[in-house]
């Protein structure tokens, strides 16, 4: 039994469970959730922890610049392909317990039950394994979101991203010295990534199904937009002489809320975080900074936002006599996985006597920066209520058994059958 | 000379400036503005500063349980009314420095130059005279604003204001015990108040005029208005499905950006502060707090106002499937200064050639709050460009000369001829 299905398992269940209860502490809220900002003293427990758990493994840990930390079982031999699973300890703030830490500890629980089984029947492996966990996948400490796999993959320089900063003008960099996570190795590139990760969404459930592999991403326009105003005070000021940087704000975001009804269900807009300087009940508003989100399935939707958005600040700029800054823009166009993961995903899942059901994401995967590097995939079980990103998220104990299980057996093919199954001749 | 006029001075002008220099390095930031919240450290070095020189000049200190600031020149016997004058040492956050300040150290400059003027003179005072600090003016960091003189005159509980919490969680309580004021005197209610403030518009400005008395307060209605939606993910969450308390928020921002259309001139509407939580780049907002300002000189249109507001909130609230919270709600009516303080300060302009302006107040002052204790008024001098709440506020020397001198000169008249000038038979 596994995962409430008549099948031999893998994985050991109560050892996964206890491994996701021992991490819980490590910023785990009393309703159940979880606040764990990435590079915060929890983190750092929970990275210590994870480290810890390695060593006892014998797998050998590197932590790169980012602080991304790699664990590898080097069981194939130097020169043998390496799978490389995991995702991210980080959390939103007040988040759930599930986004990210489930992919990192199903990936510990995943390699270890990989090893047993094959150390068992007598096998030579055919691939190196690797467990993963990012820095900073949630971007809410520090934006853009995906900054360690980001980085590993060439998408945006160290540099960069080690001279973010968050809200209270700490940068990565000593954020991550401050934790002992400012790392100096190097880890080669995988050849192929698996990511588990609970759904963000309630596709699953509502079509009362237990297994989806994601086939294409959604894309992403983020801009972090400033309104400047004019602070001054908001009692004898005449309403003739304010430049309201709050006031241009509210009219951009209350346009953007009327975006999507001309897309049918394609284009998602939010406005997610909101700094008002100086934010006092008395002083008309001199700065107002928004952190816009645009996302699509299709691309010429997307661009169309985009244009639409703009036009809309500069609509409300004039209307309050403002003026208006873009500080920061960041796109990623809509994307697609790999097939041949995809294939053995859904084989395995035909094993257990599951369908499985072909899912897009909205939102962002440390695995879709993964897709230029090698073959990629990220897979889901059921989040109930498609909740995400909040205490009450919860994916029942039976899914979070079947996805290690899933996840486990697709590691146990490769490092039986070899790379050759998805990447052509490696 | 005097304030750029031909007079000889009661008060010395050299060193009410060096007294004021002598304050800005308590909170004062390099682009000149000040930046000394309430009861902050700073706030707390300030106060130190005040204390040490009123005991330099032999008054007698109280300190209250509210924090506020009480210096006796006990002078004319412990029978004799008192004439209190003064304003606040604290600022907006990243404010101005002469808005409060002037109004305490022009105080100080004004009770020392009377004290030796009638000395020199060799008459018998008929008044004594008190400085006054008030805790809180400016609501920046503990709302309501004038919570200091609010208690004093008993308009709120000391154990409502007490409890009040700024935006980390730390109570006004703790506030005054961390810096040192946490007091138990009690100060008697004085026969007169008087406060010089600098003018938080540009009425005087426009009409190339250098000194005004307020004649009239606006009243105002101020409401901390919550919206509670649910935080979810902004990526996958169908828009459909999604209860975005910052998007309400926006709808009610812009809605009362219009009322000022309607009531020509007369009401004056802002959302200052706006707290959005958890205020993360991709998560829907679960919350969304507005600090709401509704002013009029007419109390009607306040009236109309705060319940066209409440109607905007409800539809902004079903708009997007929210829930609404009140969670505070301060009520000031409209109303009137002092008559016969009004005339004393039109005399003494007058001995210096000015005329005087009759303005409105829209800005709240702790002059407000003695109305209703004993004949009280607030008076102004210019700011450049009505400019208030921003480092760039600034009143020209002479203008902070002048001001400080009709101060003197109406505590002269009434230590002199006695305070049957404002007050019927005291």
């Amino acid at each position: 039994m596994i995962g409430g299905i008549e099948a031999d398992a893998v994985i050991d269940a109560p050892r996964l469970h206890a491994l996701m209860a021992a991490f819980q502490p490590h910023g785990g809220t009393p309703d159940g959730g979880m606040h764990r900002l990435t590079l915060s003293a929890e983190d750092g427990v929970a990275r210590d922890h994870l480290a810890a758990w390695c060593k006892e493994q014998g797998l050998s840990l590197t932590v790169d610049c980012m602080g991304n930390m790699m664990a590898l079982l080097e069981w194939a031999g130097p020169d043998a392909p390496v799978v490389m699973t995991g995702s991210h300890l980080d959390s939103q703030p007040r988040g759930g317990r599930f986004d990210g830490a489930y992919g990192v500890l199903a990936a510990c629980e995943a390699v270890e039950a990989v090893r047993k089984h094959v150390q068992a029947a007598g096998k030579t492996p055919l691939c190196n394994l690797a467990i993963v966990n990012w820095t900073n996948e949630e971007g809410a400490r520090y934006q853009p979101s995906l900054l360690g796999s980001a980085v590993y993959t060439g998408q945006m320089t160290a540099e960069d991203a080690l001279a973010r900063r968050d809200g209270e003008g700490i940068a990565v960099r000593d954020a991550l010295r401050a934790i002992g996570y400012d790392g100096a190795g190097e880890f080669p590139k995988p050849d192929a990534y698996l990511e588990l990760h609970v759904e963000c969404a309630s596709v699953l459930e509502r079509h009362g199904e237990r297994f989806g592999v994601i086939t294409r991403h959604w894309g992403a326009v983020k801009y972090r937009l400033a309104f400047i105003g004019k602070q001054t005070h908001t009692g004898p000021t005449p309403m003739a002489d304010r430049q309201d940087a709050l006031l241009a704000a509210a009219h951009l975001i209350s346009a953007l809320g009327t975006f999507p009804g001309h897309a049918s269900g394609t284009l998602h807009t939010s406005v997610g975080r909101l700094e008002v300087y100086p934010n006092s009940p008395n002083v008309v508003p001199g700065e107002a900074v928004l952190f816009i989100e645009l996302r699509s399935a299709d691309q010429s939707v997307l661009d169309w936002a985009e244009a639409e958005m703009l036009a809309a600040a500069d609509r409300a700029a004039a209307d309050v006599r403002v003026s208006k800054e873009i500080r920061f823009i960041d796109r990623r166009n809509v994307g697609f996985f790999d097939e041949n993961l995809i294939a053995l995903a859904t084989e395995v899942a035909e094993d257990l006597g599951l369908p499985t059901r072909h899912l897009d994401t909205i939102a962002a995967h440390d695995g879709i920066c993964m897709i230029p590097v090698c073959p990629s995939l990220v897979f889901n079980v059921p989040s109930v209520g498609g909740i995400c990103h909040h205490p009450s998220e919860y994916t029942a104990p039976e899914d979070i058994e079947l996805g290690a299980e899933i996840l486990a057996r697709m590691l146990l093919r490769l490092c039986e059958d070899g790379i050759g199954l998805v990447k052509g001749a490696a």
